[in-house]
């Protein structure tokens, strides 16, 4: 039977997650190893200037005080018995779009499961101050891991899919999109400490996005799931051979 | 006069972080806005759970307690006067190759820059037990700096530079390189605490690479100083065209 580790940034407690979980073992074995509480902007962090402790919460489910790329190099090199199949993270609270991504521990954590030579997937539901409909997501979880295990992936490369906060009948169906390209917008507040010196506060505001119809963005906002394969090679390569020509002078 | 932003995860004490500083400042002006203390491994985190902290060390020098990612942020939007012109990363105390890169807090620091429009490179050097060359370093560093001012980058694509751990005169020259692939190798330790229970901690371990002429990690080994243009977009094109001809059925 196959093996899945379940992980998110969210941390062990987090409803997404549960809901990811029930759904990955109805595909397969299935085991959380998912950080002891939230490390959301974590992005790729690896914890290094200290151990790390990894705590059996029941049978099946390790909690460990470290990011999601910390679990999902634990969990493959130490906690699972074997290789696991798959590397199912998420449900992320909140969409990982654009490039945003390269924040977003949830994708990290698929990142470091493509690494370590194992096909993975994230998944993230997009942000509503109403709750959220992990059951279309978790639906959908099931579809994309029965389809990952039967086909494989490209080597290198993950998936990153993102669900709109709806029920599943208001789903319009499913784009393979590319990363959109989010406009900088300034979200920075400023805040005062209790002794009137300032500080500021990353976060808030809302993010705008460069119109193209092929993104993730896009695809989201007109009602579909979004999948968009992702790869481990940021080498630009048009790039590379026109330096190669022009910057003779170094 | 161009505006430089200088940065790093080793902190603003950092030796490699002055040695870069010394050269921009013969380049444009530069101002340094680096993390507090060391921010190795932070990856492209970002600091949204809590308010941030500037503090002008002295003139043109800003410690920020938060990450690489952060300083370049607040350093844009807020710590200075104009846009600059360039965000330099560097210089690091240990090489930043391959997919490691998605770990490394000075390569993010370069990322965040060019997500917020600005051209950026980083600039590490190799470890060596024997202390560190950065005269070798930061006189290549002022010649990218020119250059990237005098001609530009390509939309969303950063330099990633490696320079070997030796003398200027025992360089061999300058490479324009792939990212390398890593082979995965186990490094993660067991260690206990004082009552008895285990822990991992991950780090150490010789990491070993796919051979490929082409690569980050050959060049340096060879004694070039390695240029590697990244950019943003992590997409797979080709998976994505394979995967909407072939994945019919989500």
């Amino acid at each position: 039977m196959a093996l899945i580790l379940v992980t998110n940034d969210d941390g062990v407690l987090s409803e997404g997650l549960m809901a990811l979980f029930e759904a990955m073992k109805e595909v397969a074995e299935a085991v959380i190893i998912a950080p002891d509480r939230e490390r959301s902007a974590t992005s790729h962090s690896l914890t290094m200037h200290r151990p790390l402790r990894v705590t059996e919460i029941r049978e099946n489910i390790y909690a460990i005080n470290g990011t999601p790329t910390d679990c999902v190099t634990l969990g493959i090199g130490k906690i699972l018995k074997r290789t696991p199949d798959l590397v199912a993270s998420g449900i992320n609270k909140g969409g990982n779009l654009g490039d945003d991504i390269t924040y977003s521990g949830t994708v990290s954590a698929a990142i470091e499961g493509t690494i370590l030579g194992v096909p993975s997937f994230a998944i993230s539901m997009l942000w509503d101050d109403g709750g959220f409909h992990f059951d279309t997501a978790s639906a959908f979880a099931k579809k994309i891991a029965r389809t990952i295990l039967d086909k494989g992936l490209p080597r290198d490369t993950l998936l990153n899919v993102n669900v709109p906060n709806k029920k599943a009948q208001f789903i319009e169906g499913v784009k393979f999109t590319k990363q959109g390209k989010r406009v900088y917008c300034n979200s920075i507040q400023e805040t005062y400490d209790p002794w009137g010196k300032k500080h500021y506060w990353i976060g808030g505001g809302s993010p705008s996005w460069e119109e193209d119809e092929k993104t993730d963005f896009l695809a989201v906002e007109s009602g579909f799931i979004s999948v968009t394969p992702l790869h481990l090679d940021l080498t630009n390569y048009d790039a590379l051979s026109n330096i190669k020509n022009e910057w003779k002078e170094l």
